[in-house]
């Protein structure tokens, strides 16, 4: 990286309606035209930042080195921060508000090196209005240090103890059962838990075994597999998925709508007692909201 | 630009469920291989000529230097005349049909300096059918011009006072109150309006005042603010956007959604009368019909 | 084409609300960072290996030559083998599972001239799950593939006869009658069928003549047109689209929806009798579901 970073990886909650992922674009383009710029998603809920930092965590240890670019920031225009979040010792560089959403990124990849406050006027757009940083402030930042920069150009060093640390619920063993959380629910229904495999093993599930799933008046059994196609039609599978973490799976099917399940849900993992009943077959129902 | 524009901006309501615009960069690909292709966005709701050109009006002071290449074009197959339209004396080319979906673009950067109808066969693709005319037409076009090409030879020159022009609603004072419109509203629920900040001062609105919004049957009050963090929950504000223009906002909540407004309605600011039942605590209803 | 191929191009099904996208553009960015990636499309309907393979063929002879990425992948985790499928020569190579999805765009471009199976583990990526193929196994193949990595390092030859074929409905004449299927339907609603021009002038449906049309209980006029502005409001049209198919379409109106068609329906196409009754005004209704 002699001669900066020339990638910049960029996530928003800005959607595909209007002209605000596209606007970014042009703003890199022409403060660094050689820069390439890798669109994660844009399509964080509004506002949500903690969905925006468990997307920006899970993709995390695939992205190019250089620059990311993270804007859900339900505080702008108001006093809190945006920050430049130096990782691997220059390796990339993180660039956000300071609300939360940078930090299980950065504690994915090692941690925070160094940090600044986005304070250098030299280093935004002209706003007609206070209310679209991305375009103003993050945008120009992560293409200055694209072209190399020095973080601590673009303002004064903060302690990064002092960064606003991300909400990663974790899940904890108790009376003999797991209390585990629904993380993320991807495209194809699947429903990711805070439990990974040893978490399993240590309730006894292994590969073939069956575990009870418990969330809200609900109980049910389900299969630890390797793969979606070990479930079986009507079954419910407990598989690692593509990020090692455990995910509630159907096959072929999306598991969290028709569970009723979605992220932020509890929902408990136990061994299965010697109780046939739990073992019924699963009835479906629509999942009432969502 | 010695060796002609190397970005191309692309508009369109092609939307994301299709090939569409995966196509049109393939053949961009093809003909210019050293051009970036810039999405601004492709969610214009379809056949929406005044969305996108209120979109691309947005977008148009921050684009790259270089082809624009906007497509909504309900009348694809007609005899409406396809263009490219130079700006800045040729620091950029629109490129589109001649409906109105480039006039308010053009007019925001300066206007138009020279304009050609697209008409030249040797700068198209064959086509199998009529109907798709930013593959086969608009695309093609702007490739060429990325590449160098000169504007006039892909057509003969027209009179740029002879484009179709946009039509963008004008607020105006009548009977002390501001006639204004909704332009647009954007993923977060914010209602943009025809009102410049000028236009609130003239009513005495200046920040931390506040001012009548009436709609429908509707009348409420609302604080001029500067940002959305200084309005209180349940209060209604007026900020001036990322665009300079005045939005009916919310903070942190959809306030087109939940006042019921959008696109295209009428929404008249007038002075607050001294009558204390004006200033009654919001109560919101769905928007009926979105 | 001596330093391989230098563009990507990506359809899937992974949406675009997750970071399944980004993530496979960050893997080939670090793998094959000259590498240009064009996004067809990742909309898809999730799983719907049918309609992938339909939108990779209408797609397929505008794509840039070079590696086509493709993944609709449903049985992800099963024997079902990955491959890489050269067509042209070496022109081109398309990159995915061996289920159909490829089939009709290989099939378009003239067939397949090699095949491998992607089995060598030196061109993956070491995965924590068995789910994400696109982003372990998929992409780096494509990724070495523009980098000029030979077809035959990625694993063994397999004979392209015994590459899964993809299921093109085929229209066919039936009691005078097209017994035909809707392929596709539009952004913009037009009902795309598997009939060609020649199979309508085979009917006696040439310009400015009507053909009956049947779907359901339904039986309706159409008029054969040459564009959408062509067709009267309130009347069907059958217009030669995009591709060179035929498609029911109405004028700026989304015809799908409102006629109550959609992709598999069945739809005939039969001379007109001489029935006045036939060509009563169009009553829509509500497409039921979708």
């Amino acid at each position: 990286m002699e001669r900066g970073p020339a990638t910049i990886s960029f996530l928003s909650d800005y959607g595909s309606a209007d002209e605000f992922v596209g606007v970014v674009h042009s703003v890199i383009r022409q403060l660094a035209p050689d820069t390439v710029v890798i669109d994660i998603t844009h399509e964080v809920p509004a506002h949500d930042v903690r969905a925006g930092a468990l997307t920006l965590a899970r993709a995390a240890q695939y992205l190019a080195p250089g620059v990311v670019l993270a804007v859900v920031d339900p505080g702008v225009g108001t006093a809190r921060r945006g920050v430049a979040v130096e990782v691997g010792d220059g390796e990339s560089v993180l660039v956000g508000p300071d609300n939360g959403l940078l930090a299980p990124a950065v504690a994915m990849v090692g941690g925070a090196t160094r940090a600044v406050e986005l304070t250098s006027e030299a280093h935004r757009l002209a706003a007609p209005g206070p209310t679209f940083d991305g375009r103003d402030v993050f945008a120009p930042a992560a293409a200055h240090l694209s072209n190399g920069v020095a973080l601590t150009d673009l303002g004064p060093e903060v302690d990064v103890a002092g960064l606003r640390p991300g909400m990663m619920p974790l899940s904890q063993l108790k009376d003999g059962a797991l209390a585990a959380e629904v993380l993320w629910v991807d495209r194809f229904g699947n429903a990711q838990l805070n439990v990974d495999p040893g978490d399993l093993e240590a309730l006894g599930g292994v590969e073939g075994t069956r575990l009870e799933l418990r969330w809200g008046e609900t109980r049910r059994s389900a299969v630890v597999a390797r793969t979606f196609a070990e479930v079986g039609p009507g079954d419910i599978g407990l598989v690692v998925d593509s990020y090692g973490l455990v995910a509630v799976v159907l096959d072929r099917r999306p598991a969290a709508e028709e569970l009723g399940i979605g992220p932020g849900d509890a929902i408990d993992l136990a061994p299965l007692e010697d109780d046939p009943g739990a073992v019924t077959a699963v009835t479906f129902r629509e999942r009432p909201h969502r």
